[in-house]
């Protein structure tokens, strides 16, 4: 008998799909959010915004509401970032999601953007995993820093109580003794989510790997284990990003990404279906 | 240049004393505070308040809104129990402290305790941090259960930076590979911690080893390790505990606890002066 | 300046390829480990290896001196097991590799095996990577358990200080709090080394995931992040090994792996033309 | 049922009291082994032996095989080291104990030293475990880097089913993600493993740490927590110290230890008598 009930795939066999607005993830749908880590300013944004589109990417992220280890650290432009965010979006064609840190925040950031984002350090904030259960819109649910595969889906179990599926799983590297990377990548939390769950489980190789040129290999190592989609943080000039730039790509460098995401995801669907994995 | 700043020895030379009620913790002085996991009912709370009393202990702690991995756990009697909490730590002349888990529950939480906990799973609820920063009330800031000792004096500078220097620090075991303890107890943590920061610490054997036959050893350590307080869960009861029951203390162990730590803590007086360490 | 020297990228741009009998892993070769955990018997063993050979497997692995956490377990067949190991190889046309574990074996060894292991317990053993590295056979050196990227490339110019250069990494997974597998495997591990490193790199995902229905897309991941080979645990029967049934895969399950291989190297490579990955 | 059965205290009640010389660990015995990390020279080593036996140390250690991350820092000075470290133990009055790496190296240093150290890197180094059984020289057993209490156990039964039962437990801290310390002394392991184990357990804060200024409260934390011993690492002038020289105490500083200790001790009994602990 496992612990969690609502999320488990015993309870739905077939796999839920997430739509955010047009876009889908899960059920054999594929999406790639991109964007900054933080929206800094309304005109940079809308051309990556537009560049993005272009790309091929489905959905803009950026962080308006950043949660800061030091109090002395770059915060986000909160509301006037929603704004920037959404008209970004809406110039771009793109659906739009942000991180909501404050349960207090949630109503107004509702207004603004079309799928909300729990980080990894609210995993375990139950109010606002209640709150955002309460409304009808899409959430993408980030493993906690030092949560396991179970209170990771015990956290989406929260939600969906609260009477929302449509959750995302956010595989973001967890946190262990190695320093050469930001965080570990847990690969096998990928297959594994998607064995013991009917929600769509998406990868965030730049917060995992925190060096920009290993998020292109990890984020298609992400594809093959079976992702149902990427997060990846762009920034037009990462040597001035007001944080996370070391994990940022160029423009140029996710457009590379994007090109090589097709074929591998036909490869990867002709390969499930010739050995029925 | 360390990364915090108004929780640092250097900006503050002497020891902050925190001062809960009549009760204070830092600058020499010790406290125990101790307690049931969660309030479960009036009664047997108000005997054992009074029991603790009369074994030593300072404060009475009790959750009443508890932080639990799955929805289908007891919650914690919420309200009603803030009342039980209040009433039996009147009763008895102690102090009370609780943890809260939502922001938007702190304003009633403070007209029923005289210090508020800010549990691990919180350690960077920014939005929490601040809050219990603009109120006056000492706070009690639990380690993070994958926070980096920097990290937690980050988080405590988030909330001095609001203005509120009554913060004391909770070890209380940081998660690694070790199945053998619910978390492991970073003992080193404590004299780290009083060499960079004047703000007091105290331990938490009770969640740091899950285990009640090792809860006593183990915080004898932590206060040769330095620290300022133990918290230690008691319940009357223990097996049938609505949680936390296999590393909660029966009320017994917990009398022999505190009749070993006012030797201990002679010698330590004796042995620092000596040694002038 | 990196701590090591003969293994590092800046030392010697080319990748090294490391010649296994006819075999080989590393400069644009890939090939595939299979076999049992341990060599149980003579006959088995042969039927396996004919049939791993068809499947297209390069190299055939089985385990004759086991490393045991347990004195009580089963520890390997020995130097008889060594006779089996070879001859299995010998009929199926496959070149074998085997771990050794005692410096005193390493001239037995050498004389049946095609390449030695030295398993993740032993990354450290710096008198057996000085042996191995006198010797001119391929190494096989494991990641340790709880080594980090520069620990273990450091253990690898151990091997290289003494002459040896032809040596395979294996990332096989860290330890981390997760339990819901047996270790991580570290994803990001692979692109890493082969940044710092010309020497191949290759993937556990049997112990790494501990888990048989992991294995599969594990594999494929650690494929698509660059690994210069698999290493793959195969049992004709799982549910009577005498060591590590839950990890192997069943010769069905390899020959699909197979199968989807062939086309995933294709995309991989147009994907790393056309994007200059 | 527990994996392990030799070590166990379910296997023999009494404590294991460990002779090594005319010094003892366990049973009620409490002993100190200090020294350099390396043995550098025979003068300096001389009057450190002499300063530490007038201090109160009972046992000398020093490292003449070290086990070092990187092939180009420096080895020890092998051979020679160990008549300096015998010649030193002699002229002021202690056993002596050092660190084996290579199962070939056994036999030889057998002659020099009362005891031989088991080294974390080669906690499940299994060859070497099994020639150490058959000696019938005590063993200074440390835990492995990220080896659970139950390995580090099961490591000690594979030298008691030799027949060797002198066998000293080590705790040394493990490998977590906090980088503020060395490694993590597991606090909790010391109880734990003498509620476990009938064999004698001490405390190494120095490598736990690798920071002097807590070695003392660690290493007086340890004490509390039950240690039957602790093992310092001493230096006369750390700053010029070839391995370690960050964590090693001292001469003024161990002799405050050492001063404390006894106080420690007795309050300890003490404690222990009045409470049942």
């Amino acid at each position: 008998m496992p612990s969690y009930n609502l999320v488990s795939k015993e309870m739905k066999e077939d796999e839920t799909v997430v739509q955010v607005a047009d876009k889908a993830f899960g059920g054999g749908s594929f999406s790639v959010i991109a964007g900054p880590c933080a929206v800094e300013n309304s005109e940079e944004l809308i051309d990556l915004a537009i560049f993005l589109r272009e790309a091929g990417v489905q959905i803009l992220r950026g962080g308006v509401f950043k949660p800061r280890t030091s109090p002395y650290s770059f915060q986000g432009l909160g509301k006037e970032g929603l704004g920037f965010l959404a008209e970004a979006g809406q110039l771009a064609g793109l659906p739009v999601v942000t991180e909501v840190l404050d349960v207090r925040d949630l109503d107004m950031v509702l207004q603004y953007v079309d799928m909300v984002q729990i980080g990894s350090r609210n995993m375990q904030n139950f109010g606002l995993l209640r709150e955002v259960g309460r409304s009808k819109h899409p959430v993408l649910l980030k493993r906690g820093l030092s949560a396991t595969v179970e209170e990771w889906l015990l956290a989406a179990e929260y939600i969906l109580t609260e009477g929302n599926q449509q959750v995302i799983l956010c595989e973001r590297g967890i946190r262990t003794f190695e320093t050469a990377t930001r965080n570990t990548l847990d690969i096998s939390a990928i297959p594994l989510v998607k064995q013991l769950s009917h929600l769509p489980v998406i990868a965030d190789p730049s917060h995992a790997t925190g060096r920009r040129e290993l998020v292109v290999p990890v984020g298609r190592a992400a594809v093959m284990a079976g992702a149902d989609g990427l997060m990846i943080e762009v920034h037009p000039a990462p040597e001035r990003a007001l944080s996370d730039g070391a994990q940022s790509l160029r423009p140029e460098e996710l457009k590379n990404l994007m090109r090589g995401l097709k074929d591998l995801l036909l490869v990867r669907d002709e390969i499930n279906k010739g050995t029925g994995a």
